[in-house]
């Protein structure tokens, strides 16, 4: 008998249909004798009218009633599900953040989970239920309802894997595995069988959304493996585990594109210490993370630094910097945000020369400019203009795997 | 400085609007001085919208998860109203039941409040927060969600109202207070000023709902002064307490109809001891409550037994007994649910006499015929045919009142 934690997302519950259909995925699990222990989203677009329903009567509510007020939505969906299962005629509880023991941190909104006990996850499992818990919640020291964001419900699956110690966390999603390019875009897009966890880290922070790169994060530090797989296909998915058999092989597993970003150039920068540390330091006091990160090697005592930030917060670390800019006489600062940064990754470029050149080949095969470059052991990142950011997917897409 | 307690229904608080107007009357309270606790019910018909949801999904699922789902209605209701007083400047904040102190039995879908533990409302209000609670719902002693049934957001103000000696307890709604007859259907129906407990008990029973029963029975035994008032005109209410100074004076304090009831008649009983208990017993052991009782004085050995139930629990207690009854070798059962109950209510009429034949009266001027008569020290009830109550109302309130 083995201990399976199953995810569903908003999409997977969005009707009753859906519901069903989720519960009987959850049931065979169950019949074929496993302990499943379930993690669902709020349905569909919920959150969404729920969200709404703020915006009308104060935009600006404090942090903690809107935790409130989203975690409504978790709720109603694990009760859900527990009658659809119950309609099948198995035993089911449906359990909050913080009846499945979730605690976090008060950061509310974006709260992070400090641990998860799970003991009445357990008992409940002892007594042959199935057991439901609302992803995406929890509650702090303070008996507070607090959400831990974006991408939550795949953390939350992850952190009873890791406290249960599962033998399997299984994330059904709306497309069938992790593939080497968007399906939608690039012919001949594949699905991969296995992908390491590094490989998906990057793929998620380059913008391939299958996976909250928090999740991986934690999926690696406790070495949970995963299954990303389809709620309505439920083909064989792509497992995400620490080493995976091909990666020998595996020049690189896919070709990621992210259009969520902007690029602030400071030009004119003068060459002394600590400048750059200065910098980042205010930005970073805002909240606001920096991805790419490029300085000019400098000449006449001069030196361009570039980054990149998320598109929502460029004009924010724009006005961050602007009274230090002119503090130090640097020139000025540039921003940009009809970008797009396309990605490689593979963890097995390390021992193979000549990636990027094929990767930067292809791009000039298709005539694209590149206007940034940033590497590492297993990723390379090209800044280019927003509107070949799907011809140059395409292109070093057949470049690999055409 | 006063403690009050105010309560507002799902239609107090059914749209953004409506949520506003909340909490302009909550801060306006705050305002003067007051320390603040408001009750509120999930928003106009999301009640409905939530029991929707489960209907397609699984009309039978169990009580437990029918809680979970539908205490996520208050939730929305108190982070939205939470929101709207932060919008106007002041600090809110809303707890669930269970962080709010209220324990429950396990009685799920139906649960009566063991005690409230109001250490995080004081908390709240020591820091000058005004504090919104979730009406209906706590938690049982296994960590469980429970729901108070109808009308439990009234139950849930007025226990909160004893727990912390509140000085009022004001429950908004959408009627202007207690009024001697319906005003929608009676002409001259007036508001009253005042009203006893136990006057207030009998018109709730008696289908006058503007109050739950069980909240204002916990108001009598903890002696919670309740005013009932109208959050969209604000005008003085009603006030409930237990002695009212017009008590004497007036004759009686209103006319009500129940349309929600259904008449059963066992005939040919054998006129032998232990029947009626053995009857009784096996209805109440459906948990079909019986109201009115009548049993014929009996001739030849044989008597007849009426009752009436709520009318959806009407077949139930049919079938019940069926099989009883023929063992014991009665005529037959009388089911009949197209009757309505209409009842004169009034602390007064106990040291008057001739009130109950002052309504016979009223009720034989509009060529009524009365099926069924029962009385008490307050109030005097008739069952009669449903298709003339509202014409029944009329005529007994045009001769009390008219």
């Amino acid at each position: 008998m083995s201990l399976i934690v199953q995810k569903f997302g908003g999409t997977s519950v969005a009707n009753a249909e859906r519901v069903m259909n989720v519960a009987r995925i959850v049931t065979d699990t169950y019949k074929k004798g496993n302990d499943v222990v379930v993690v669902v989203s709020a349905q569909g677009d919920f959150t969404d009218v729920l969200v709404a329903k703020q915006q009308e009567i104060n935009p600006n509510a404090s942090k903690r009633e809107q935790d409130m007020l989203l975690a409504a939505g978790e709720q109603i969906s694990i009760s859900l599900l527990a009658m659809a299962i119950e309609k099948l005629g198995f035993h089911a509880v449906s359990l909050l953040g913080w009846q499945a023991g979730f605690e976090t941190s008060s950061a509310h909104t974006a709260a992070r989970i400090r641990r998860v006990v799970p003991d009445r996850i357990r008992a409940a499992l002892d007594k042959r239920n199935i057991v439901i818990v609302a992803g995406f919640q929890g509650l702090s020291r303070y008996g507070d309802i607090t959400t831990l964001g974006r991408g939550g419900s795949d953390t939350s699956a992850v952190a009873i894997a890791a406290a249960m110690h599962a033998d399997l966390c299984q994330i059904y999603t709306d497309v069938e595995g992790v593939f080497t390019a968007d399906p939608r875009k690039v012919r001949n897009a594949t699905k991969l069988d296995e992908i390491s966890y590094d490989e998906m880290l990057e793929l998620a922070t380059l913008g391939a959304q299958v996976l909250n790169n928090r999740s991986v994060e934690m999926a690696k530090k406790y070495n949970i493996e995963l299954e990303v797989l389809s709620s309505l296909t439920q083909a064989k998915g792509t497992i995400v585990k620490e080493r995976t058999k091909k990666m020998e092989k595996m020049l690189i597993s896919g070709v990621a594109k992210d259009t969520d970003v902007a690029r602030i150039s400071i030009t004119g920068v003068p060459n002394i210490p600590g400048i750059a540390f200065k910098i980042f330091s205010k930005v970073s006091a805002k909240g606001i993370n920096v991805d790419i990160i490029l300085q000019s090697i400098g000449h006449d005592g001069k030196k361009d630094i570039s980054f990149t930030v998320a598109k929502s917060k460029g004009q924010e670390a724009v006005e961050a910097l602007r009274d230090y800019v002119d503090s130090i006489g640097a020139s000025g600062i540039l921003y940009d945000d009809n970008v797009a940064k396309i990605s490689i990754v593979g963890a097995g470029m390390e021992s193979h020369a000549g990636v990027a050149t094929k990767m930067f080949e292809a791009l000039y095969d298709a005539q694209i400019n590149i206007r940034m470059i940033s590497t590492s052991e297993i990723k390379v990142s090209v800044l280019i203009d927003a509107a070949y950011a799907d011809k140059a997917v395409s292109a070093i897409h057949e470049k690999f795997f055409g």
